[in-house]
């Protein structure tokens, strides 16, 4: 099993290589690296025995029908797209180890049908929003997205032709009723299982995100000739509320939230500011638990606002609800984990991943393999080929459960 | 009275219309309108019997020698330059004062010689430096501030040579042995005498002023997948040494700081802050204060930046002692205001003045008239007739009894 590890590893590096940018990996959806990964992902599902497809939208799809295998298809799968100048193996990383498990079924006393999707979106860099081609997938396509344009003009519907693909068919790139299950693959891109010694975890649900605005206007003025009480400076009342949101957030389990966004005008040494603008990136897994930070935190930026003569508006930009995981697949890797002697360790997701829009569609499981560093996006980025195996042994156990169940 | 204080906020008025830009007051050092100041202002002189030049670095310079009155004469003046979409009163309005006392002094029983100095150079905008035409009066110029270039590639030697006069000759500007005194009248330019009710205020200093740039280096991370407690975050280490920063400057009488520059990056909503750039001005009319304050943000910033694992870098720009002006004279001002039934108001000032370069060469002082709103930098600043008759008033009294001095 440690060689399918180092495989997988070997791939995604392959992969890394395959870049807009020479000397860094940047892999932006349908751009020309992409027709590189298709290559060499194609070749090796017609190895493993699959029907090999592009969708209308650009995903890269296999699939595996074994002798005596029923309709019914388990859907394995991540991204091929980067931000610029990433690592090699977010999303990537998913992939390759759909095929090798695809390849470990081979060996199954009674494998059920499998699908391997290569998602072609998931970053949400060229085009304005992410995660465009599991919408697709899922069913939730807005023919509206194919208006929109990348920094050179070019408009996602001819990208798509670009690429000699059809745009009037990603209606059929939406999953069929056969599809039984959806299983992701991904490091965590964040520092938990790291800083607990773990190796995998399953994701309980991919945490509810809120974006915010928050406006403090006060005046500004002379900074030698304003005495410290006739003042209403904007930064000191952001600077207040920004604590109280860490501390707001530090109060609540599996809570976080950011101010990431700090402008301050007019921003000079000598003048006192007259208005911040600073942002909120607020999320949990339970909405109830995030809506109550966000209601409570509303009322301190006024509370701080009112005592500083400061006044405080407050925009909401994003409110997306939080996406749990299927109850039962997250038990099966559960129960896959402890067979494999590992801690069954169950984390929330606070990225973004395919499997979030996916749930709205079929039963959808994700395991976490460790980010060493907690390093994502970044050249940095790594994965342990000891994680590498726990996950395949847990992914294998996994199938093994569930090609029997729908067999 | 209150018909010469009419008449001077009627002149700041009319040398308002002569800017740089019509519709806007902007009038840098030795532009085309000040041509026409200096004609308006040198047929005024003229009239009051003066005898006019412009010296070498192009301050409109008028000395008036009575009857009967001894070589020692008190120096009046403020600046004619602006900033970009000034008001019409900052600085003007000294120059204004000044030649309606020399007007008043013609009455006087036995007046002494008096200079009116309208300054060409205060604000510091075409130029780097502010105070460029003060430093020539006190003796203090220095002939390396010839290479400085304005936005147009003109240096300052040139810009010189173009109004038709002759930088060699700015050795010659500075006063001679004979000047006994410098006042100068002048906005407050924030709010303190408005918020006490007060006309007027006898400056004690010109505060000292330390310019700082802190940076607070921590790891930059995702805002969804590091949870608080692994965070290193610059933005809220340097939210909570802003608020120290407050504090201080509250707990220490006529304390002033600021952080008026906040840069954070890499800035995004959905980014953990990596570094904190912030700028803090902090002032004081004693040095002694001043300097323990910034020890103790000093000690407070890193024992911050240790608690939260964060880098602190602490750089200084700017280290200006404070500038007290002459007691006895500052007591003259005092007893005027007392003789006419004012409040005995001190304050410091927060703002450089050309005052401040002048006390280094001979014995200064400094009257306050309130600015309505505290405003100034700004089409809006403005001046009340009451409080121009009562600096007129003040400053009678006070020439007065300098004249009897030194005559």
């Amino acid at each position: 099993m440690r060689e399918r590890a180092q495989k997988i590893i070997d791939t995604c590096r392959q992969i890394a290589a395959m870049t807009e940018e020479p000397g860094r990996i940047t892999r932006r959806f349908l751009t020309p690296p992409v027709r590189e990964v298709h290559a060499l992902l194609s070749e090796r599902m017609r190895a493993l025995g699959m029907e090999v497809r592009v969708d209308g939208v650009g995903n890269l799809r296999g699939v595996w029908r074994p002798e005596g295998a029923g309709a019914r298809r388990i859907v394995l799968g991540s991204h091929i797209d980067t931000v610029p100048d990433a690592g090699a193996f977010d999303g990537v990383l998913g992939v390759a180890m759909a095929l090798e498990l695809v390849e470990m079924a081979h060996e199954m006393a009674q494998p059920a049908a499998m699908e391997v999707i290569a998602f072609s979106e998931e970053e949400g860099v060229r085009f304005s929003g992410p995660l465009l081609s599991s919408r697709a997938v899922a069913g939730r396509w807005d023919p509206a997205l194919l208006e929109q344009t990348d920094e050179d003009g070019v408009t996602l519907a001819e990208a798509i032709r670009a690429f000699g693909l059809e745009p009037t068919k990603i209606a059929q790139a939406a999953l069929d009723e056969d599809a039984a299950a959806f299983v992701e693959f991904h490091i965590e891109q964040g520092p938990v299982l790291e800083a607990e010694g773990l190796k995998v975890a399953a994701v309980t649900a991919i945490v509810g995100q809120s974006r915010l605005d928050v406006e403090f206007a006060g005046e500004a003025n002379h900074a030698g000739t304003t005495p410290m009480r006739l003042r209403r400076d904007a930064m000191t009342a952001a600077a207040e509320w920004a604590l109280a949101v860490e501390d707001a957030a530090r109060a609540e389990d599996g809570m976080v939230a950011t101010v990431g966004r700090v402008q301050v005008s007019p921003g000079a040494t000598n003048v006192i500011p007259g208005v911040a603008r600073v942002s909120l990136d607020a999320r949990h897994a339970d909405d109830a638990t995030r809506e109550s930070v966000l209601d409570s935190l509303t009322k301190r930026a006024r509370a701080i606002g009112e005592r500083r003569g400061v006044h405080v508006r407050w925009e909401t930009l994003m409110d997306l609800p939080a996406v749990p995981m299927e109850e039962r697949l997250t038990a099966y890797l559960l129960d896959a984990m402890e067979a494999e002697g590992l801690q069954t360790k169950v984390m929330p997701s606070g990225a973004g991943h395919d499997a979030m829009v996916m749930a709205a569609r079929v039963p959808t499981a994700m395991l976490f393999l460790r980010s060493p560093g907690g390093v994502s996006h970044n050249p940095a980025e790594t994965v342990r080929e000891e994680d590498v195996e726990a996950a395949l042994r847990v992914g294998y156990k996994f199938l093994e459960r569930l090609a029997a169940e729908i067999r």
